[in-house]
């Protein structure tokens, strides 16, 4: 899995900081998580292909998650797009990006489906034979899911030297691959695990912004290799949460340590503070494996994180 | 006045160039003309302060020159803004942004006031004492206005010598800058000429784009000291202008030689080309005083036109 940051600051784009967006690439699919003003320059500029998106995944129809899908929908037809493109968000969505493209006599030439949410209950929304995807409904001012990503068990890998030495037939590496045992034209059984080995661990994200604090947040992402939290504030403005719906770095950090995760990434700074160091420490004084995301910033979890 | 091009390119936003918005400062008023996915990042460059805006001019519902509005109109508000903004554009423009503004449960704190168009007919739609502002209907592939600028009539300035030589009263000075003569204390009239110099020439602003090339639209803009005009294409590419109602460059210098405007600025370059000095070299065969937008720049009609 690798993980893009287009954006990771709360509120207004400015000259040197993106609102929220970012890419996850997960076994061949290229994700991308909400879309503020401004993702599609930040695509450009870090070198992601529009054409490899085919799924996009909005959290909330705030401005600073939301107002550059429209034009990416439209540069995607300007780019005379074919294939299907999948958006999933809160109910609304598909009136106002239709609106748009109405008044502006612009509809899309590829296939553009919606796929409205409103369950306030996790739900599946997407899966494949590699990935699956499903809501983590958050607390928020208006209707919000976060996003988990998990890759589905991979193969098993084939241990060559096995293979020699019981001269395994090549129409029998699919089977194998898949967990099957192996019977040999005299019908004796050889047990899969004598012949391939343990596949990579699969791995598990979960997108979680913008939320208050609630603990129930952590029994939903159980374990996960790694959480993206929100921490628009640090302590010190835990005062300003209640009314905003927002979190803490600690707050984020309780929530990590509650649920068992390995890595903590936070974002969705407030530009209020000078810089974000001051995140790292707070959330780092109760959970002990924190990273700040940063425009631009790039995660890839085998190797970055060892997973 | 002073004209500061935010973006000036067609199509969609990229790494080094915006779409169409620009800045005119006349009469102390700032008025924003189209606003692009960006715009207010780019304002934030051109270091033009939020605040001073307060009417914001839309040509056509094409995402390149509109995409940006909402995420402006957001931001005014986290800026906590109290004055009144006013926005006009086509019909239509006030549905999309409250759609937008309640699906966010985010309506302004601010008067947000909406004047839409659909007037095929030039219309005044905005004037005070200093300046006004008419519609100049376009032909597009949708509903689309250029918006002309006049700076009313200036004040005439006091001429001190003759002032003096006159001993004209200090409580006279206002009705002398309206033009009215001076009646002595013994009845003489004293005519205003004798007292007074001409004021500042008064100037014209045309915005056009996005337009096909159309010759009536030279009789409403006649004789306007600066043109903006739109030169989407070089003449290579001319086929392309009536699929896509656009103009090139050639076109655009000549409706400037038509209208006998003082000066043309071209802009809204498709990102096809390498460079843009092709589209002045193109210009200047037809029309002789041709300037170039781009991101950026500024032209002060006064001090950089000679006007």
């Amino acid at each position: 899995m690798n993980l893009t940051i287009l954006g990771c600051y709360a509120a207004t784009p400015r000259t040197f900081s993106n609102p929220t967006s970012q890419v996850l690439e997960i076994r061949e699919r290229v994700f991308l998580i909400d879309c503020a003003e401004g993702t599609q320059v930040a695509l450009r500029k870090n070198k992601i292909k529009f054409g490899k998106i085919n799924h996009i995944f909005i959290s909330h129809l705030h401005g600073d998650h939301f107002y550059g899908l429209i034009g990416l929908i439209s540069s995607f037809a300007l780019l005379n797009r074919t294939t299907e493109l999948h958006v999933y968000g809160p109910e609304g969505i598909k009136e106002v990006i239709l609106l748009q493209l109405k008044l502006a006599k612009a509809y899309t030439q590829y296939p553009l489906h919606f796929h409205e949410l409103r369950s306030t209950e996790p739900e599946i929304i997407f899966e494949d034979e590699k990935v699956r995807v499903s809501t983590i409904p958050l607390q928020h001012r208006v209707y919000t899911n976060g996003f988990l990503f998990e890759e589905k068990q991979r193969e098993r890998k084939l241990n060559a030297d096995a293979l020699r030495e019981f001269k395994v037939d090549a129409s029998q590496m699919h089977n194998l691959k898949a967990g099957k045992d192996y019977v040999t034209e005299t019908g004796s059984i050889i047990p899969n695990r004598d012949l391939t080995l343990d596949p990579r661990r699969s791995l598990r994200y979960a997108y979680c912004s913008d939320t208050q604090y609630f603990e129930e947040l952590a029994t939903m992402i159980q374990d996960v290799d790694v959480l993206y939290h929100e921490s628009t504030f640090l302590q010190t403005e835990i005062h300003l949460c209640e009314r905003t719906k927002h979190a803490t770095a600690a707050q984020a950090a309780k929530i990590a340590k509650l649920a068992g995760v390995r890595k903590l990434i936070l974002g969705h700074y407030s530009t209020r503070y000078d810089g974000i160091e001051l995140f790292k420490t707070e959330a780092e004084a109760i959970f002990p494996d924190v990273h700040l995301a940063d425009d631009g910033k790039n995660f890839n979890f085998e190797a970055d994180f060892n997973l």
